[in-house]
């Protein structure tokens, strides 16, 4: 079929959920990077896996680009439509399709987003821990490999993701896994497509562990004089094994950004926020414990806050960090790094960045899920201006080679995306060799979602 | 090279580090599976991943099949060399690359056994939980996926394994992650090695997340009338979320053979036995909190074992369950099975085998990870009996249709090796198809493990 004649034939499968409408494309056309808007040439609005199914094979037949597309929250780049195409906005699909209490597992489909999914959880006294700050779709957090402040505990999306249902590159749809909360049963082609970000298949529905919510929570809070003691503290509760639900740097500047934000004062010094998940008894004894160990290691004012609408107003101000920081100024776009490393070198690499930002003059925020050795910097940046442009992906870059050399990785949890192509390659030399082999075999003419992760010569 | 050279280049390679010894080749040419020997041509014992690779480049000249051999504590047939080839014993490459008490991760060579890497980590005060029954090699837990009694609290092989050095089927050598603890960099290499059994690759390095010995420990045993409601009480205690370390099925029969085995004195019922990681008040409240629900729900005796001693014997027992139900009855062969289903099923699954098995006068004893819905059944076959071996067989089969029924699982940690092919494609028939492309992606001339996991045609 010649491509022209492909938006006639998926209008026939979808009628007005097909739209060429110029606001609808920009709106399909960017996310929440910096980089320039890329427009899909329409964009589909399935209703369930059987016309993901359809869609993809009147698109494979005229080698048309597919980029399947969630809250459109990414940060790299995932869903811009470089290359044209239909993008794929799944968020018509956002039922629960099975939830099990005595399983502690749940099937949606993919374009629920995390939010929703809390609202229905609770209700049944359930929760599910994978929060990054966006109120992100459920399988956009499946095809990212997503994470967020809990992943200490609970894990990312790769430990939570039981199993998926896949439409691939020639329209058959495939389940990944059966429900069993683990298995042997060949290659696991769950994590195959966990962090594939829409390059090797479309992800209709997941099936994710969920968990009680805790007969107890409590938060606590405390400076520290400087990143390092901050950092130190953090390894020393991690290694006598206090099960902390949350452990979160946020720098000078950022409690600044969030103090103006959200009318809050909290003291100007590199803060640990903290959550403690357990029984009543539990989460006290954590939290005391771990009282003990960070005032030992330069903590000041350890406060617990056990009030729920006190924890709760804390960790919104976390999670309004990233606006909060863009108000900082007015008209600026924020750049967000997003790498990892063995937390052993975590201090030494968040210390070298911040002087590395200021010797260039940057304004920037940094915030971190310091007990997984991941730290964002938000780098805000007037758009308009090249030069700044330029100097900010320039310390992107070296942020990066910094934090290889500590054998960590470009990308704890936002991905690859458009612009991390080139770091992958640095990261993973021989590995990326073997990417483009399983990119080449599940989807051979290069249409899900093309020049994202891998390049295909 | 033709395939007769083959041999004489590894020689050259490894000296006397190559054998083709009847006695050398008969003992790579089994393992604990009751099935029928297959003998490799030749053993290679490699000292260095660049050794592998080297073997493996001469095995890919002359198509010659390369078979990795760890403990040989597989249950399936996996390292059985069933188009003969060479058997690749990794058990000289048994060394701790790297340690980091800071990072909680260790990096060491494939052939390490887990007994081995545990007394290395006891030195410092940490554990590696995953325990199968067998003391086999961190490398072939990895390449099967392994799991065990921890599994409930702290994962499977797929959930502790950071990063893998694997040499691929044409001998280069890649890394599949840098040592970050979480990265969303590209797609999950890691995980596609890991329970790949051998036929993608061979795993010569494997990164580890560790964790510190908790402060406390503390067992507990309790008793219940029938099996159904242990199996109700372990799903109401992992639904309120208390984080128990170990809970652990024991059936009557088994109780019968273990008390035997080792001149205990179990009393004769359903049995749960549970393990508690914590702080000194942690624990106590954890078992304290269980005795309750599970007494609700029809325990009887339930007693905690806080003394060392006796929670040693209380998991020794557990841990020899496997050669007490051999003792049940000398000369036979175990034939065990590795069902995992959602827990919601899994007192039906079990109470319907269990009649099924009594129905056809099996002896059989059964013991379950119920926390995650994983059980075994040992049936006690006489090897020499051909209709009672087909009995057995012809339960497996039962066994694994009435999982798949339950949407479960053919394996919960076993594998497929060479017997479960056919489930697999049970299990999962999309599913299946794209595992034989990825194995044609990387093994296109099918010497890695040949015939196992998925056929190649």
């Amino acid at each position: 079929m010649p491509a022209d004649r492909v938006f006639d034939e998926l209008r026939r499968l979808l009628g007005d959920r097909l739209s060429t409408a110029q606001s609808v494309r920009e709106q399909h056309g960017r996310d929440e990077s910096p980089l320039a808007p890329a427009l899909p040439d329409a964009v589909a609005f399935p209703h369930s896996t059987g016309e993901v199914a359809e869609i993809v094979k009147v698109c494979a037949g005229a080698g048309v680009p597919v980029v399947p597309f969630g809250a459109g929250t990414s940060l790299e780049g995932h869903v811009l439509a470089t290359s044209g195409g239909v993008s794929l906005d799944l968020t018509g699909m956002n039922e629960v399709v099975r939830l099990s209490v005595a399983d502690l597992d749940v099937t949606v489909q993919a374009g629920i987003t995390r939010n929703a999914l809390s609202e229905v959880l609770a209700k049944e006294g359930l929760f599910f821990p994978v929060d990054p700050g966006a109120d992100a779709t459920i399988g956009g957090m499946a095809a990212t490999g997503a994470s967020g402040t809990t992943t200490v505990r609970y894990g990312t999306m790769r430990e939570n993701v039981l199993a998926l249902q896949v439409v691939l590159a020639d329209g058959r749809v495939i389940e990944t896994a059966r429900r069993a909360r683990k298995s042997s049963a060949g290659y696991d082609l769950t994590h195959l497509f966990v962090g594939s970000e829409g390059t090797l298949g479309v992800i209709t529905e997941v099936t994710l562990r969920i968990h009680g919510i805790p007969e107890a929570i409590a938060g606590a809070v405390c400076r520290f004089p400087d990143i390092g003691s901050a950092v130190r503290a953090v390894t020393a509760v991690l290694q006598v094994g206090i099960p902390v639900a949350r452990i979160e740097f946020v720098d000078e500047l950022a409690i600044e950004a969030i103090n103006a934000y959200a009318g809050l004062s909290y003291p100007i010094a590199p803060l640990l926020l903290l959550e403690f998940h357990g029984s009543e008894a539990g989460v006290l004894e954590q939290s005391a414990s771990v009282g003990e160990i960070v005032t030992e290691l330069g903590a000041t004012d350890y406060r617990s806050a056990v009030d729920a609408q006190e924890r709760a107003s804390l960790w919104r101000a976390r999670h309004d960090s990233f606006y909060a920081s863009l108000a900082l100024r007015p008209g600026a776009k924020a750049i967000t790094t997003d790498v990892c490393v063995p937390i052993s070198r975590l201090a030494d690499c968040i210390l070298a960045t911040r002087a590395d930002i200021d010797a260039h003059g940057l304004v920037a925020t940094m915030v971190g899920h310091v007990g997984d050795g991941n730290f964002h910097v938000m780098m805000l940046v007037d758009p308009d201006d090249p030069s700044e442009m330029k100097m900010a992906e320039e310390m992107n870059q070296r942020l990066v080679a910094r934090a290889l050399d500590m054998d960590g990785t470009s990308t704890g949890e936002h991905g690859i995306g458009l612009h991390k192509m080139e770091f992958l390659t640095r990261e993973l030399p021989g590995g990326v060799d073997v990417m483009r082999s399983l990119k080449r075999t599940l989807d051979p003419h290069n249409i899900m979602n093309p020049g994202k992760v891998v390049a295909f010569d």
